[in-house]
Formats: structure tokens, sequence, C-alpha cells
């Protein structure tokens, strides 16, 4: 299997590509080659990179490096690469440019090659699809009608995996993340980021700010929950999508409030101490255009699609996979 | 108040056009200028054209063809030029140039004039922007997935409008409006024309195929309700649409079977002899895509949209309005 990662040094495109190798070297997927593609510096946090994966810096708004990408016929194109939220907010022509220009740049390079040439595209979409006013579920009928230019980017890009799959120039599916929590590393310019902040700093020691109200909802999965899913999409039967390519994923709805409750429980008062509350106007008009519902998740789950069951269950996978297993040199 | 109709050739823009110029004479619409533009021989049915009318041919699918009709600021903007939904599917790259690229050139065009510009863009989707199955009765929340490449590329336009409109480069209004029947004149490649074939031809004492099934079912509302709506639009208090700026119209659900009776109730059984059967298996699939449930529309409803009150009236509105109130030659 020929495998391409577009926008494969973001987050998650290095944690896919570190999962499919060890699948690879568990023998549980057979990967000839994986291609990752990138804008930035293409990196791995692989410690020894197999022969069989490469590593390319381009960027995908020009339409000709997405006719090369896809000359090679991969037979899996992950689609990860975003500008992500807060990005496309402030600068409405990038997020526009990269999330819907350059998305169609690459089904057009499929669909340029779609003769004899029928490849899984794996598209990642976000809970940002949604905006309120929500009932009190949401199910996989409620409409998407997001308030922030990045959701609807991603719709667009839904709706155009659910076009070009109906029409037979490639076989697409779309998984909508939740949140990623607890995201590891710096913070990037996803305005979902504080949901992160406050609990990855202070197992770090660090103090973190608070900048939105404690009643702001969100729904999370942790990293190894959308790798888990990203790879599950590799082998669902398609055909049981009908129209609608794309699924919202499990996820686990928590407010910053139960987040905090479940940090105290895993870490204890002086962890949560580190958190100071410091309410940011702007960053609150952000979060407000969320605030979700539960979503039942019912045709991912029916699928096979999977997350954590708690938010504790995030926490502490977060501890066991980026702190070695401790709070502050303790052992959990 | 200076109107651009962008694709004022059609048979709604032509029909609007005739109407704003009624509603100027009248003066209950204060009209400076109105500009027809289309990309198609520009003429209009109108007998005395008024000076304040003015007719370009122009091909939006050009950037600046777009910058130049907005650089006159026109206070409103109706966008109704598309490619029908037979054609977007037949030709996918014309369907895309004109339904999706075209409507963000004239968006992005207005978008480039934004400082201390603000017009109202009231654009016109469809009911096509949803796809089964359907639930028994379609609410406002209902999730838009349409099986069309038209239907896709309507609800990419929807979206935009609520992008555009929340970032305050102009104050739009979209109307999902339902088939067009009685379609005057001859057929064009809308999938829908069958809906109205059957009425309009045997009214005109003309033979009719029906090409698809009589339980399939669909939405209607006369040409005069869509006209009325476009401009009951102009007027509509936008703060009250939220983020959520397209609006499905209320209309008539009827099947072709329901349809018929109706016709046979004003017009008698020999007007109905005129309607001969032959499946034609490509329409049939077509209308399938469709085959929708009926719609509260409350939202529509709630702001003084209408439509006709049953299958019946808009016959007769179409015999009063096209036939001169007879069905041949005799009154009705």
């Amino acid at each position: 299997m020929k495998i391409l990662v577009v926008g494969g040094n973001g987050m998650l495109g290095r944690k896919l590509i570190a999962k499919l190798i060890q699948n690879s070297i568990d023998e549980t997927i057979d990967i000839e080659t994986i291609t990752s593609v990138d804008v930035g510096s293409n990196q791995s946090e692989i410690n020894k990179i197999p022969t069989q994966v490469k590593f390319v810096t381009a960027d995908i708004t020009n339409f000709k490096v997405c006719q090369q990408l896809i000359s090679n016929k991969p037979d899996v194109i992950f689609h990860l690469a975003a500008v992500v939220s807060g990005e496309a907010e402030s600068n409405f022509e990038i997020g526009y440019r990269v999330n819907l220009d350059a998305t169609r740049n690459i089904f057009e390079a499929i669909r340029a090659e779609s003769n004899h040439y029928y490849p899984r595209v794996i598209f990642t979409s976000s809970a940002a699809v949604y905006g309120g006013p929500f009932p009190e579920l949401i199910d996989d009928e409620y409409i998407l009608q997001p308030t922030t230019s990045y959701g609807i980017q991603k719709v667009i890009g839904e709706l155009l995996v659910n076009d070009y799959s109906r029409l037979g120039f490639f076989n697409g599916i779309g998984l909508r993340l939740p949140t990623i929590c607890v995201r590891p590393g710096k913070p990037n310019a996803a305005a979902s980021g504080v949901f992160s902040n406050i609990i990855r700093e202070p197992l770090a020691g660090q103090e973190a700010i608070l900048t939105v109200s404690k009643d702001t909802r969100m729904v999370f999965a942790s990293p190894q929950s959308a790798v888990d899913n990203l790879i599950h999409a590799l082998n669902v039967d398609t055909t049981l999508l009908g129209n609608r390519r794309t699924l919202m994923m499990p996820g686990i709805t928590a407010t910053i409030e139960e987040e905090i409750q479940a940090l105290r429980r895993v870490a204890g008062d002086k962890i949560v101490a580190l958190i100071k509350e410091s309410i940011d106007p702007r960053a609150q008009k952000f979060v407000e255009n969320w605030n979700f519902s539960p979503f039942t998740a019912d045709r991912a789950k029916g699928l096979g699609f999977t997350c954590e069951q708690s938010f504790e269950e995030i926490i502490i996978k977060h501890i066991n996979n980026e702190l070695g297993g401790e709070i502050l040199g303790i052992k959990l």
C-alpha cells in the first residue's frame, strides 16, 4: 500500500505516521511507501526513519504540486492539512486558499488521474462544522451551519468528498474529529487550544491561563483515539456510507469545570491550583461559537470508531504517552 | 435603490425585473436603476423598457467582469445565475465553474469593495440542497446532504453567504426555492422540468411525456410566489436570521399522481389524456435524488414568506398568467 499523508508534519500527521510505521513493523498493515508532505519544515519525531518513508516539503496551494504528489498514484491519501480555526478566522484569504482551494487542488489532481485510479481519500473534518443553537442531543442528521470560517471551509471539504465519491473519482471517507485533547507540545493557533492548555501545563508544573468561562462546553478525544480512528478508516466498507461520507466521531463532552474536576481526581489540588483564571473576551467569544451539546455519533460507533470513556481516561492517556506515566516525577 | 440582477435573463430573472419595474411604477419600491447581467442574449420580455433598466451581456466566471459590475456599488444584488441541475450533473467542470467559482467571484468582488459598502445580497438556493433518506417531515434543522453536484454547489453558496454576512462583507439572505411550477416556455436542462411539462404541455393542447414514475414526490411553488418572495427578501430584518442566512421557502409537496389529479380537477379528463407515460431510467434515477418529504419551512413562514395553498392554485395561476385565463380557447 502506498500512502500519502498531506499535512504530515502536523501534530496528528506525525503521530499517524509513527503509528502506521508501527503497524507496518507489526505486519498489521502492508505498507510499501509513506510520503509525508507538509508546507512547513517536514521532520519526523520518529527516531529511526524507515527507508519506505519519504518527507516532501511543498505547498499544496500550488496545483502542480498536487498533480506531482498524485502522479505516484498513492492507494490512500490522508488529507490532514489545514489552516487551524484561529488563523482561518484572523486571515480570511489564507483560510480559504488552504482549506478550500488547496483541498480542491488535491481532489482535482485525483480526478485528473481517475481513469483506472480510485484511491481511498481520508479527509479530516471537525466538530467545528456544527454551529448553535443546538438541541439537547446532536444526532447525525443535525444541520451543519458553522459559525466560523474554518467550520465553513470544513463543511465544503466534506461536501466535495461526497460529490467526488458519488461520481467515482475517489473513494472518500471523512472524520469529524472532536477537539484533540490533551494536545501535546506548544499551543498552536487553534482557538480550541485552551481546553488542552489547562491540563497540559499544570501536569508539567507550569501555570496555565484559563481564558474562557468554566461553563464553556466542548467535545474531546485523545490524539491516540484520533489516530486509531484515522487508521480504522482505511478498512471501513464505504458502501455503507451512502452519499453521506463524513461521520461525526465519538467524543467526550465536557465543560471546562468538568475538565478541572477530572484533573483534580487524577492529579490532585496542587496541580489544579496552577490554573489561573483570566478571561480573554476574544477567546470567550470564539469558543461560544461551539458550546456543543453531546453528540450521538451513532453512525461512527456503528462502524467501529471509538473514543475514551471519560475525561479522566483522556488525561491518563496524556500522562502515559507524553509524560512517561509521571506527574512531576511521581509515578501515576 | 440601485439593483443588480445576476442571471437576469433566466425565467425567474425576467419575471423579477418585470415585477420590480411594476413596483417602481406603483411607487412601492424606489428604484434608481436595475442592471440585468446574463451570459446569454440578454433581452427582456418587457414591452416598454424603462430608461432606468440596463442589460449587460457578460460572463461572471471572469472575476474582472464581477469587479466591474460591483464597481457601480449596487444597493441590492440578486444572484440568480446558475447552471441548472441536469447540466451541472452532466458537465462537472462547468457546474463548479459557474455555480461555485463565479459565485465566489461576485462575493469576492463585493468583499474587495466592502469598506463603506454593505449591499444586500439575495441568493437563490434550491430544495436540491437536501438529500435523502428523509424523515417524515423536514424541519429547518435537517442536515443538508445533497446527492447531486448542483445541490452541493448550492449548499456551498449558502455557506459562503453565511460567512461573508457574518464577517460584515455584505448583508446576505438566501432563499431555498421549491421547484418552480408551472415553468413557462420551453423546457430547460433542469432535471425537474418534467414536473412542469406534464401540466404546461397538456394545457396548451400538446402531448407531454411523463418520464418518471407517478409516486415521485417534489415540492413546488409558482414563479409568481418565487418572485414575490425574492422581493419580500428586500425588506426582511436580517438580524433575525442569526448565522443561518438561508431559509427553505414554503412550498406545496405533491407526487406526480397528485399533480395529475389536480390537473384533472382544474382542466378535465381530455387534458389529462394528453399525458403519455414513458419512463426514462436516467430521469427517473435523477428525480429519486429528491423525493422530498414535506418541509415545515417554519422560519420562512415566520418571516412572512408565502406560497400557494394547493397544487390547483399553482395550475390556476399558470392559466391566468401565461394563458390569458383560458384552456384551449375556453375561459377558465
